[in-house]
């Protein structure tokens, strides 16, 4: 039975109707926007589509990080602002996505065919006649973009979008002309499977499958990985650090199994935590250039071996910048999803699934017979503390460790919790949420959000196993994701720039816990610029704790956190460990105190 | 003595702090904006020159509407980001200074140069070492773009920015890499006076100067002039339309003379409105296309000869769009800033002032002999009504019109407000802040904030007679601008998407009046889209005459308006109206009421 008989469509619908088809073949069922003059009858359709919903943001930025957050769980986000002031407000957002490699559609209701041809001055234009300048910024952050304007092709536009946003992990910018929205196309193009690489290559696939690539190319597979094992045979302190294109491309599974395989010691960047088990023996914790603590740059840094996989950022050779490696060329392969490079050789055309599964395939455990030296990676105080201490970064990162559970997912924003949460080891499958590339003060808060949607809409699925699409279900293990805890860690800064998707959050019964890191401002500014008039960190106190007063939640807890006992008797609290309601911890924090790593670089630094 | 003598500057000082001179020059006091990465060197300077300030804005979108509403009323606003994730937040804000013709210097904290050349990976870029893309992007929207690389002419750059921004009335885009802040320049270069045009053309001038033009040049405009007086000699039903260039070149005084002179019908569009004296006889109301009440359509659509002064959008022949002239092509003069359309034909390069000053030298009344008959433009509900009714926003706005005061600031956001203000005749020396054109949702809460640090500036230059530019002073007629009362109008779904600037407010003790039009959600969207599902019109209900309280403010003044009578007795109490505090009266409106200049078109469209 094809999906048009299953799902008894009629034979033509609207190209609104079939967007909206294809992203619920993929289970992507929530769109994230504010209303606006010329997305309204898009938003409609919305409406009429069972099992869809319209997020109905509060601010346009935080939709388009809320498309971003339900993303990185879904593989995809879909967004919709209209023309001008709509699509121009979520730039930002969407330009994140953009560098932090995360499948976007972004579909903007632009003014009539008829008003643009004939430049027609309308609302949102910049009062000149140029249709096209938004289509242009737009176009500058995504990795492709179309109007829709013709009938005849229209929906394999469509396709093409979402193929592009889901294989790539950009964003894709959709624009569709308000009279156009009505535009019919026949309803049996839904049939046909969207050209996905998830399917290809399941992310839990048990056992390694036949390849069958054509000869020449099978060849030019093997000649690259010879070259890759003879490197790491022959190396002395290998080490795998493990970068997010792994998480992005679906092959956790696989990069996972070559950690074990190998046993070098193995690291994640600060975006590809959360990726990989960290409780494997052989994992030694996050490898973040210059602000690694001082044992894991050591290790990295001097390794004669850098295996980096699912590298997503093209190699920089800086001693100073974060995201850094320091070793030798000559000692690091780069495997990134499209292309090797090996001393300052690029494989180009390579494709990632192929070349770790082959490597996987090809390892000889044997020729390695050394065993590896590993760290320490749980951060302990070094010494006992009491409750009735006032709190500091290094303690409170150091309680939540206990704290966490698997499955749990863990949202933090940019500066401190950033840095926070790199030190921590976190339980098996707990999922990682953070922009540390682009980071953009305020996402967390509308990350949050859209994970949240997604988490939701993953404890249905699978409760009333309704999945459209069952290879999508065996491929992106939504059984696991069921009815976890979502974590957010925001500090008053960031929260004040985005708190209202609290409101949105609030709305849909939502039940995150909300963990504020009140510092009176920006301190991770104000603790890197030492020298600077601190006044421009501060931010006006505020009574945060009321938030959800205001926001009409009537269902919810607020907690204020003064002392390391405060913080270990909520921690502790049968009741508050179910997540049944939404919750605000307002943890507070001396203005000039920065997580440990942040700590012991400027330490090393004075040295 | 030089401005260097007079200010004890010494012979060198860094480029940023002389942009802070050259903007204190012309009394531009205030720089918007948020900390950031590449920013904070500069924003040091700031706080150490005297008399200069650092808003400190809550979010980034909001930072660039109140530069937009200061620049509003000092002719000039800053704001400061940082390199891709700051500027990018910004850019609808920008756009929409950009389509309403504001003057923005939009400074922007870049990577250092080295990082750039050598294309390193740092924060905030898209990670593939493309540092241009946000410039591209930013110049698309900027009547001027400039990056500071040299340290010979910088100092040139940044006055030729200033000027461009001041005299365009655009956006600029200014980059400044971080390690180029502190650039050594002459202080000597700030002795040469900017080249403004409001210094050619004061706005208070009481005579009409000698213009001492080229004769060629001269003779030039005598034959545009003689051509637009024989069109309006040989007409019958001539009238006025004055748009926003009036406001913007600053000739709002010439434009009230040739009202006063001429005695036609006289009208303002949306964008113009306040820039002339509405209680001069022959003023009849706004004019704002399809949306105009019918009585004034009738007389701008039937006129043999519509003269819009200060025109700034090009014109388009369009029956249905709110800004559209509908008479005839050959019964229309647009008299635009630097040009001239009569008739179909352009006469380019002309400016505005000196072709109003001439039109008012030789026009002759005697030629015109009629009188014209003018419209009633006060909007006086149909019954009388009691105290106890729900209320209406036509009531709404009738209460108001009686309550506002000459010299009253009024700031309405798009939709409801926007829609009602038009509708009421205000007082002398009323000034109004909207954004018709480019409309974006939210804009009203930052323009605000940016009109309410402008008329703090303005109260305390005119006590002290702290100007460092006399003929800036002259020129702006600051005088008159002291004491203020700012009033701002806002519906519930606009507040929802900006509100946290409300905390800035109550941080730098300013204190406007708010209304909140609470109808619910977006009434308006609501009410153009009848057969939509009107659920993605609501919002989450709020409690928000609480949010004063969570922003930390102690001295306030917070009221709910349910009836007609509650609104009459808050409006008539005494010590209402002192502006001694911050105030938010929140007014329940139903949620599918809106102004009556909607309802009156609708009725007409039924009809």
């Amino acid at each position: 039975m094809t999906y048009v008989q299953h799902h008894k469509l009629p034979d033509q619908i609207t190209i609104a109707e079939y967007i909206c088809y294809r992203l619920k073949q993929l289970n992507i069922k929530t769109i994230f926007g504010l209303p606006g003059e010329f997305n309204m009858p898009l938003l409609d359709k919305i409406y009429e589509i069972d099992g869809m919903r319209w997020a109905g943001n509060a601010n346009e930025l935080n939709a388009a990080y809320a498309a971003d957050g339900y993303s990185r769980i879904k593989w995809l986000g879909c967004l919709i602002t209209t023309f001008g002031v709509g699509e121009l407000s979520v730039l930002n957002g969407v330009a994140g996505s953009y560098a932090e490699h995360v499948g976007i559609l972004h579909i903007i209701g632009m003014p009539p065919t008829s008003a643009q041809t004939k430049q027609l001055l309308l609302h949102h234009t910049l009062g000149n006649g140029d249709y096209n300048v938004f289509y242009r910024m737009g176009s500058d952050i995504a990795c492709h973009s179309r109007i829709l304007n013709d009938s005849e092709f229209c929906y394999s536009h469509v396709d093409k979008c979402i193929e592009m946003a889901w294989n790539e992990q950009r964003p894709v910018y959709l624009g569709i002309p308000v009279n156009r929205i009505q535009m019919v196309v026949s309803s049996s193009h839904l049939n046909r499977p969207l050209n996905l690489n998830t399917l290809r290559y399941p992310n839990d696939s048990n056992s390694l499958t036949d390849l069958k690539l054509p000869k020449e190319l099978d060849m030019k597979y093997d000649e690259l990985i010879d070259n890759i094992l003879k490197k790491i045979y022959l190396s002395e302190k290998p080490v795998i650090v493990i970068d997010a294109g792994i998480i992005r491309h679906h092959i956790t599974k696989m990069a996972e199994d070559f950690i074990k395989l190998t046993k070098f010691p193995s690291f994640v960047t600060p975006m590809g935590k959360g990726s990989v088990n960290e409780n494997l023996p052989n994992f030694d914790g996050v490898f973040a250039g210059s602000l690694s603590r001082p044992n894991v740059k050591e290790l990295v840094d001097n390794s004669d071996c850098v295996i980096v996989l699912g590298c997503l950022l093209p190699e920089f050779n800086t001693t100073t910048f974060h995201f850094g490696y320091r070793a030798k060329t000559k000692n690091k392969i780069f495997i990134y999803p499209k292309s090797v490079k090996m001393k300052n050789i690029t494989y180009p055309d390579t494709k990632i699934e192929i070349v770790l599964e082959k490597l996987l395939l090809k390892y000889d455990s044997k020729k390695v017979l050394r065993t590896f030296s590993h760290i320490d990676t749980i951060n302990v105080p070094r010494q006992t503390l009491s409750d009735n201490q006032l709190l500091k970064q290094e303690w409170v990162w150091h309680e939540f460790s206990k704290w966490f559970k698997p499955e749990d997912i863990i949202v933090t924003e940019v500066g401190s919790s950033a840095f926070g949460i790199t030190q921590i080891k976190f339980p098996p499958r707990t999922l990682s949420i953070s922009q540390p590339l682009w980071g953009s003060s305020g996402f967390s808060i509308g990350a949050c959000l859209g994970v949240l949607f997604a988490a939701n809409e993953l404890k249905k699925e699978s409760s009333c196993n309704r999945y459209e699409n069952s290879s999508i279900e065996e491929s992106t293990n939504l059984k696991s994701l069921q009815d976890r805890r979502i974590i957010l860690f925001v500090g008053d800064g960031a929260f004040q720039i985005s708190m209202q998707e609290i409101s949105t959050m609030i709305r849909w019964n939502l039940t995150p816990y909300i963990f504020l890191l009140n510092n009176a401002g920006f301190s991770v500014d104000r603790f890197i610029n030492k020298k600077s008039n601190s006044s421009k960190f501060d931010v006006q106190p505020w009574k945060y704790l009321d938030v959800f007063n205001i926001f009409g939640a009537t269902n919810y807890e607020t907690r204020k956190i003064v002392t390391l006992g405060d913080l270990r008797e909520v921690l502790s609290d049968e009741d508050f460990n179910i997540a049944n309601k939404i919750r605000l911890v307002e943890i507070i924090l001396p203005s000039t105190d920065v997580p440990p790593a942040l700590l012991e670089k400027w330490i090393s630094e004075r040295a």
